[in-house]
């Protein structure tokens, strides 16, 4: 690490940052990386250190970090018309194309779009619509939201109050009316001599019994990750959703597809609820949208329940929510090259969901011959989201011993080699941008394992 | 207003957006107007008409809507590193130097910042900030949160909780724990007789009322626009906030300035606490902290605040929040540029602030005399923001009917004569950009004149 002295990087970073999901230990002992630019899926320091980010940034950079046509549809943007809102009946016409385009790829025949900021605020956004919609159709106590252990949905308060991640009891969240079922991961929640098909079946009776106990005119909606992103790339398990949407469906009960992660390509699939064979009530989608070239989250309501909130608006004369910067005309114009980008191709070049497609084998194979590892007890994922589980027993799935860090320690590793992967749990992820090479993720995984074979050999 | 054909912009656009603060009776009537570039302190729309838009978007775009040096600055930042986030101890040098140069700029000697994508977003994130503190300092059940009825703080469920306007109702919100105050509106809520010196002693009172009712232990923190804004561009009584905070400080209540439309230079100071001659315990900052150019909000935690939240997220290692987009390098940079632009000047150009400052005598002369008007109650403002607010009787402040929607109606002939300006209530808001002329600006009084001209023959 570079030496810290009163105006090096690192000083003036912890001078005057507060840092979120950082672990400050880590900061002390290494400082803080400040990064400059970046190549393809590479970032570089301010020591000219060079990474290949194995995150594509937080899961959203997939086109890299100097992606020429998603810079130049941003710089033109940024000529033409540089801001605007979307309220009062006021938009721009970038605004109209990207929802014209949003309703075309989605997997509605028609549709509604709102824009916000982030995948929170799209979700703390559709908790209030469905709130104001139930009310407003007579059912004012259809309020409480079910998601899942280890989901994760954002960080305002109530997207971490869906989040089913124990660190917000640090601030007393989730607030009341959030009910967190069981993560369906077959490996690790599946009981003794339970099938996967066994486990799915209790999984649905887990919902049912839920549903009875609250009671179905009490519960707003329904919100999934098709594939748990932040809780640790989790794949639900063998026809999930063919056993819970029934269930929600007979109960009156809207299924909303949270995918801010797997939404435009990251499954292999435009959607994840594509990969999973669902169509869902809405989808809440960000990050891959915008290739992470600009905020943005979106609201795209299908079918019945854009009817259903067009018609609860319309009693009301104004629904009153909204973000100053909902809509952005260049949030919009990046928008619609990110899409072209992944689905349709720019530049000459084929679509980046065809590279996702290409590279999934060698991705999971590569996974596979870690995961033989006598500490990494499951390999996980799908498409170009995939995990490795440490654990201290592969027999019995036990997992090391907190205060022994091994996942931070292994991408601490990984990053003094040059390669950024992000410990979450006892796993390591990865989730590598749509542009990499094959040599490139060669690199990825042999970087990897070195790292692992000398965390390990310590921690064994 | 353009035919509607199924591909006219207003078709496109109804079709497939769920508008948000749009009024949807006008949009049916009307139309919706498709913006696609704008100059200076106008916006065009796709049929060629020009409008002067007085509220700078949405009291943000105060450079105006094509400046050289912020547009130089975002394809700048573009060309160099498009996207990064701030989590895991990374982030973009970008980044370090908009916190560097924000607490230079604060009333801070020493603090530090938090970025988010919105005010909304930053007015949760100071919510759970304040609910996780009490929490780690041993004091959980200290968790309301004080604000004023008219108060504007945001949308998402938290931050529209906050907010003190009636029409979040139909939400169901607030949640429980939001506390609204009396609006500080002398004119408004004044009683018979009361002088202006004794309105704010009452709303002194008031608080102190509702704490000792409460418990002071039971309250997290109280948040305030220097100026409300949305509520109506109100400013606080003589002394009010002087009135205020020593209680607040004397049951250890946060004082929290939102200063989401006043900071950066609206009211001819830096801050709206500047202008008021209060220090609040943090900030939150967004619109003309980029100038309308990129979705960026912060949170700025002063010197006390700062160090007790730092202590309470060393003692868990992290502090689990942040936004994908916190801190994006090209907001940063765009950020840097505004800040420039407004408080330092920039390509040779004096300030804007001093432009903001020059301009102010003529905006309130405009406004008091548009207020002899006898349908107008009172003008108000402070700086470059101002209302007019529409009386059907003058003597006794009684509001026209409601059905009668006179402000939107004045909207709307402004909106007919090529001038954007914002009906909020009964009152007509104007807050037009830093880079009007003086041209410009008797251009937008004379066209809101005639607006009201006629409607009030009409109404009257």
């Amino acid at each position: 690490m570079a030496e810290t002295t009163p105006n090096s990087w690192d000083a003036r970073a912890a001078a005057s940052s507060f840092y979120g999901f950082t672990d400050l230990p880590t900061i002390e002992e290494r400082g803080t990386v400040v990064l400059t630019h970046g190549t393809g899926p590479y970032v570089v320091d301010t020591e000219g250190r060079q990474y290949l980010d194995s995150n594509s940034g937080l899961w959203n950079m997939v086109a890299g970090f100097d992606h020429p046509g998603l810079t130049a549809a941003a710089k033109a943007q940024y000529d033409r018309f540089p801001g605007y809102h979307a309220f009062f009946g006021r938009m721009s016409d970038q605004t109209v194309m990207l929802s014209e385009k949003l309703i075309e790829v989605s997997p509605f025949e028609t549709g509604r779009v709102f824009y916000t900021n982030s995948g929170s605020e799209a979700n703390d956004t559709l908790v209030k619509m469905l709130w104001f919609l139930w009310a407003s159709e007579g059912q004012p106590q259809r309020r409480k939201i079910l998601t899942r252990k280890n989901a994760y949905h954002g960080v305002t308060a109530v997207s971490a109050s869906m989040t089913g991640k124990p660190y917000n009891s640090v601030f007393g969240l989730p607030l009341e009316g959030f009910i967190h079922l069981t993560c369906p991961h077959y490996w690790r929640e599946g009981q003794e001599g339970e099938s996967e098909a066994q486990f799915t079946q209790r999984m649905a009776e887990e919902l049912e019994e839920v549903i009875a106990r609250e009671g179905a005119e009490t519960i707003a909606g329904f919100f999934a990750e098709p594939v748990m992103g932040a809780g640790g790339v989790i794949p639900p398990s063998d026809c999930y959703f063919q056993a819970i949407q029934p269930i929600l469906q007979r109960h009156g009960i809207p299924l909303i597809s949270d995918e801010v992660i797997t939404g435009f390509g990251r499954t292999g699939s435009v959607w994840g609820c594509d990969s999973y064979g669902f169509k869902p009530d809405a989808i809440i989608s960000s990050k891959c949208l915008t290739a992470g070239f600009f905020p943005m989250g979106a609201v795209i309501l299908g079918e019945a329940l854009s009817d259903r909130m067009q018609r609860a608006a319309r009693a009301i004369e104004e629904f009153p929510h909204g973000f100053t910067a909902s809509g952005h005309p260049v949030g919009c114009a990046v928008a619609l090259k990110a899409i072209e980008t992944i689905l349709e191709g720019e530049g000459g070049n084929p679509p980046l969901i065809d590279s996702v497609r290409a590279l999934i084998p060698r991705f999971e194979a590569g996974l596979a011959r870690l995961s033989e590892h006598p500490h990494i007890g499951e390999w996980r994922g799908r498409g170009l989201m995939g995990a490795l589980e440490a654990v201290a027993d592969k027999e019995t799935k036990t997992p090391f011993a907190g205060h022994l860090s091994v996942s931070e320690r292994i991408a601490n590793a990984c990053t003094d080699q040059g390669l950024i992967c992000r410990p979450l749990g006892q796993a390591i992820v990865l989730c590598p941008p749509f542009i990499l090479t094959e040599a490139q993720m060669d690199e990825m995984f042999a970087k990897l394992e070195a790292a692992l074979d000398g965390v390990f050999a310590q921690a064994a």
